[in-house]
């Protein structure tokens, strides 16, 4: 099992076999047994292999390739809907669609899906987080027809790999793992934690190609721009706002 | 694998054995294999064995007697100051501060969770998620002397289980999987979904002993109460934004 996680690495590229809709219950199945906030299960998962529907939420994820080629992906949702829906018809008064409540389910949600993957990973099943899915949550929300307090957290792609891509890099444990407290990122720890991660020939590539000084302006300038960041955090806070969210 | 996954249960009592470092080094270092936006590992752990510690943390997880037991008590944590800090040295803008990209975080601090879970009970030892972390994250934060940008988002209680408690009953899986959309919560489908969950002997022992109409009244009048859910929200946003993300 330890074996399974440690090997993960996101597949991009799948072989064009689909996926039997028993295993992908299994699979989906094995995500509810994840640990859940008062056993409440507030998350929900939207399957799509339409291709009508795959060609939808392809722009909505950037058009990145794997929306259409992967024979299944899966839209991980916080789901306050069928909760509150539940109370509502017990005359129950529910006080969920709040800051807390969506973290809490979102949180929840997020164990879910990792379940989901691991399970994937152990079948022999590749799978890709595609994190878009908060960029565009309000676009897929309309595709999907989710309705208020129901909001996408994380897409996976899943499928028979077609590749077996290389181990990605990680900062070294210590950087992760506080004893006791806290230790304060000064200068001279943050040099070490990232000296290797800086030192990587793909570093320096993508410092190069993208005439950046560091490898920190190539995620600040190219790839997660201040701006676009700006842009993307008003536009998610105000589609939870009007999913009903009190934030 | 599958196996581990399908087969959890949330461990409460532990024997009075400790962890070995090098089994829950091993434990973290697995955590670190999920995956995580662009790579940019945006948690942080910070493990509690101390036993001042773990008493100064006790109410802060309401007095659940787990938190003194257990060896080892995990606070898993959203984390955007060692980015931002490494951006800081480098003369790089970051853009990190704000709604979508605590979410970003709470979700990769979600995944490195559960992967932490599933690779303690693959080695024999049994978890409890404490989701207390969020309601008292202020107050944690300050026992951990987390600094800016850095969130409780869950925390694991981590032992050699001292008990085998049955599985936890779950909503039937089609309630929590939409084919290509999401299937409306009418009337009938509420019914259908919750009622193998409310016809539970436990159910209706919860509602005996709370004076309580139904499942659902327990859940709002008595578990997590709406006046509750209320003020923990907002001392969580507050929080929030006194740890610098602009929300």
């Amino acid at each position: 099992m330890i074996k399974t996680i440690v090997e993960h690495r996101s597949i991009r590229k799948y072989k064009s076999l689909p996926i039997a809709d028993e295993l992908l219950s299994q699979i989906l199945e094995a995500g509810t047994r994840a640990s859940t906030t008062g056993n409440m299960q507030l998350y929900s998962v939207v399957v799509t292999r339409d291709e009508e529907k795959k060609a939808s939420m392809a722009p909505l994820h950037f058009n990145q390739p794997i929306v259409k080629e992967a024979p299944v992906l899966l839209t991980i949702c916080a789901d306050l809907n069928r909760f509150n829906r539940w109370c509502e018809l017990r005359k129950a008064d529910a006080g969920y669609d709040n800051f807390l409540w969506i973290l809490n389910s979102v949180v929840d949600a997020s164990l879910f899906a990792q379940n989901i993957c691991l399970a994937a990973e152990s079948e022999g099943l590749g799978i890709c987080y595609l994190g878009t899915a908060l960029y565009n949550a309000p676009e897929i929300s309309e595709v999907l027809k989710l309705p208020n307090g129901v909001i996408p957290v994380t897409a996976i792609t899943v499928g028979y790999p077609d590749q077996n891509p290389p181990l990605t890099d990680r900062l070294p444990l210590d950087a992760i793992v506080h004893d006791e407290c806290y230790s304060p990122n000064t200068e001279q720890r943050i040099n070490e934690i990232f000296s290797e991660k800086e030192a990587l020939e793909s570093s320096a590539r993508f410092v190069a190609e993208n005439g950046k000084e560091n490898l920190a302006q190539v995620f600040t300038d190219v790839r997660y721009k201040k701006a676009d960041n700006l842009h993307f955090s008003a536009k998610l806070l105000q589609f939870l706002k009007s999913q009903g969210v009190d934030i």
